[in-house]
């Protein structure tokens, strides 16, 4: 068995990001950058006020002078005029700040009668004046490769007077669930079958990682049929398969998709939820065998699909972020196996995280899966652990999934 | 001037949910669900095999007991007999137990030669068997009114045997900015004139809150551009302006709003950046102006806007949630007004998070802001403070916005 480090790195050594798309900046929101963005001008584009006020020059500037006001340059009609000794211009907030001046008088620091403006306080050199390229100057990196775009990058893209994006297109991952008893919600259901939860739920998931889902119907527990449902797979950049890849009699995924040229590269990791985890290729398409059981299914989604997924959509953090908690109840000794245990969170006065494991750990229930706040995370052979020990926590109440 | 926790107060006082729509389970993500969702069937559907094994009395397995195969039970495919004394049948993970059985006999346990079964260790009563109605029960709410959808809700909400859920409506928010100085990215700029970075910032914002954004094309600096470019405002959810929300002579925007009914609540906020923030309606529409500068709309839009949407979207959860840093360094003490500090992140070997204030914190940085993880909130007349002390932040790195 394959320890759960290792089994990512083999799953993230050669996986490629897509290639571009241009999509318009009112659509880039979350999606990755291809390239740096340069600013194609300088922003602010000239010398600017940053408050309502009077462009002067600070040396006519002793309280109790007065200028003669000569003119005004609201934002975006310039003063094109050039301001004189004593003179003044009226300027808002946005305003260029006309040649000559080399302050800001700000209006609670003025009185203005007709065309006469006397100074109250005296504005240092340069008060008050936001100066061309303070923000960013043509030609600078504004944001970088890989950036996932936020609505503030956004902002920053359009200031620097860009209409269109290049991101990476969206992955398209395949979805593959296969076995006898699922049918679709809605459908009927045989006797001793349930509902398909592990489609809708991981075609959530790699939304959530910014990928693009494509949900098969599911396959019976035939080879012929895995097959079949899986014809077509080049055109996809990922596929997963859930279901049928433990040791049973009735697991078939790898002997279906060694009809249309699957190679293993392994099929076991050393974890709990979900011991049975098939990587492999068929051609240039990496296919990741995710367990049935829909638990096991979701924290294996979490633990190798979403890095996988975020990799080829140029994520630059592929894995899901650690935190430190401190646990809530006392936890025994781990075995080999990696442990992913649903845990509740909460914190203590002093703003501190605070892990509680389930009692119930069964990888059958959905019910506590969703109700689950954090994932806490038990290495192999861990000594037993006590409450108010800190532990290693993946937060999943911040992650949509 | 209002403080912020008032102005918030007084915009969601009268701010109602929007309606319900029907969404396909897949096309659920990130919803919010009208109404309690309640389990249509018991999960599992029966008692279930949690191992592959064999189905068997626990009283008949005594170590070195052999058993007589009668038959098999794939998950799909229940036996249709009974286990009797002595008997056993194969079964797998997911299997329905036949009826007499009580216990799994793990297939590690047993070792099957033709029709004989040989026990090598004894199962407990109930041992590996998954209990009918043990995830969630017929009629037992799964998922409760209110609830963004995650990919692990919506796993349990397939498995409860839903293909459709009802959801609230994106709520409409049309976003409005104003200012002869602002030009489309990539449309020509006059002399002195920026790109209109707040309008395509703002709809991804928008987004990001579960809002659906409508962009309208930027009004001139004029009274009746402003009016005419809200006509039609009655069937959007919220009203987004942007600019002309300060005190000088351009500032237009409520006098073009007066025209199309605008009743003004208050336009003044103790905080920094962002005074200049007007809350009003247009007949049923709630009216929100943020600053034209890009920082302060951005701050004030995630202070007072996303809170707004969120609580049209029928989020339980409306405000930003707070977090506690330990300061990276000193602050001076503040003014009347409450201050929102663009800072970054980082962590101490102990996993405490560090936020540290740039020393820029001129609102017109638009290069500042996007790189910020944090902003640091001091209260108003909140003494200096040192580094090393705690402080309140709000969290960007989490956000996407």
């Amino acid at each position: 068995m394959l320890s759960v480090a290792e089994a990512q790195a083999r799953i993230l050594a050669d996986l490629v990001p897509t290639g571009p798309e241009l999509v318009s900046l009112a659509e880039s929101w979350g999606r990755i950058a291809v390239a740096d963005i340069a600013a194609r001008l300088d922003n602010p584009p000239a010398d600017m006020s940053a408050m309502d006020g009077y462009a002067v020059r600070a040396e006519d500037c002793a309280p109790g002078n007065v200028l003669s006001l000569v003119g005004e340059g609201p934002a975006g009609h310039p003063f094109p005029g050039r301001v004189g000794s004593g003179e003044t211009v009226r300027l808002y907030t946005g305003s260029v700040v006309p040649q000559g001046a080399d302050a800001i008088l700000i209006q609670e620091n003025a009185r203005q009668d007709a065309e006469r403006v006397t100074v109250a306080a005296t504005p240092g050199v340069g008060q008050h004046i936001r100066r061309r390229g303070q923000d960013f100057a043509r030609g600078e990196m504004v944001v970088p490769a890989g950036r996932a775009l936020t609505a503030r990058d956004i902002g920053l893209v359009a200031a620097a007077n860009h209409a269109w994006v290049a991101v990476r297109r969206r992955p398209v991952v395949v979805i593959l669930s296969t076995g006898d008893e699922i049918a679709l919600p809605g459908d009927p259901i045989a006797p001793g079958g349930i509902a398909n939860s592990n489609t809708p739920m991981l075609a959530a998931l790699v939304r959530a990682c910014g990928g693009e889902p494509v949900m098969l119907p599911a396959a019976r527990d035939t080879a012929p049929d895995i097959a079949r449902l899986a014809q077509g797979i080049e055109t996809a950049d990922l596929l997963l398969t859930v279901g049928g890849a433990s040791v049973g009699r009735y697991d078939l995924v790898q002997q279906g998709l060694e009809r249309i040229g699957l190679t293993v590269d392994f099929w076991k990791i050393a974890m709990r939820p979900g011991k049975p985890l098939m990587h492999g290729r068929i051609g240039r398409v990496p296919v990741l065998g995710l367990p049935g059981n829909p638990v096991a299914a979701l924290v294996c989604g979490l633990i190798f699909a979403l890095p996988a997924i975020r990799a080829l959509a140029g994520h630059q953090e592929r894995c899901l972020p650690e935190d430190r908690a401190i646990l809530g109840g006392d936890l025994p000794e781990n075995d080999r196996r990696a442990d992913y245990l649903r845990a509740t969170l909460s914190r203590v006065p002093d703003g501190s995280l605070v892990a509680t494991a389930f009692d119930r750990q069964d990888s059958a229930m959905l019910h506590i899966l969703a109700s689950s706040q954090a994932l806490i995370l038990r290495p192999p052979f861990a000594p037993p652990a006590r409450a108010g020990e800190s532990c290693r926590v993946v937060r999943l109440d911040t992650l949509s999934i």
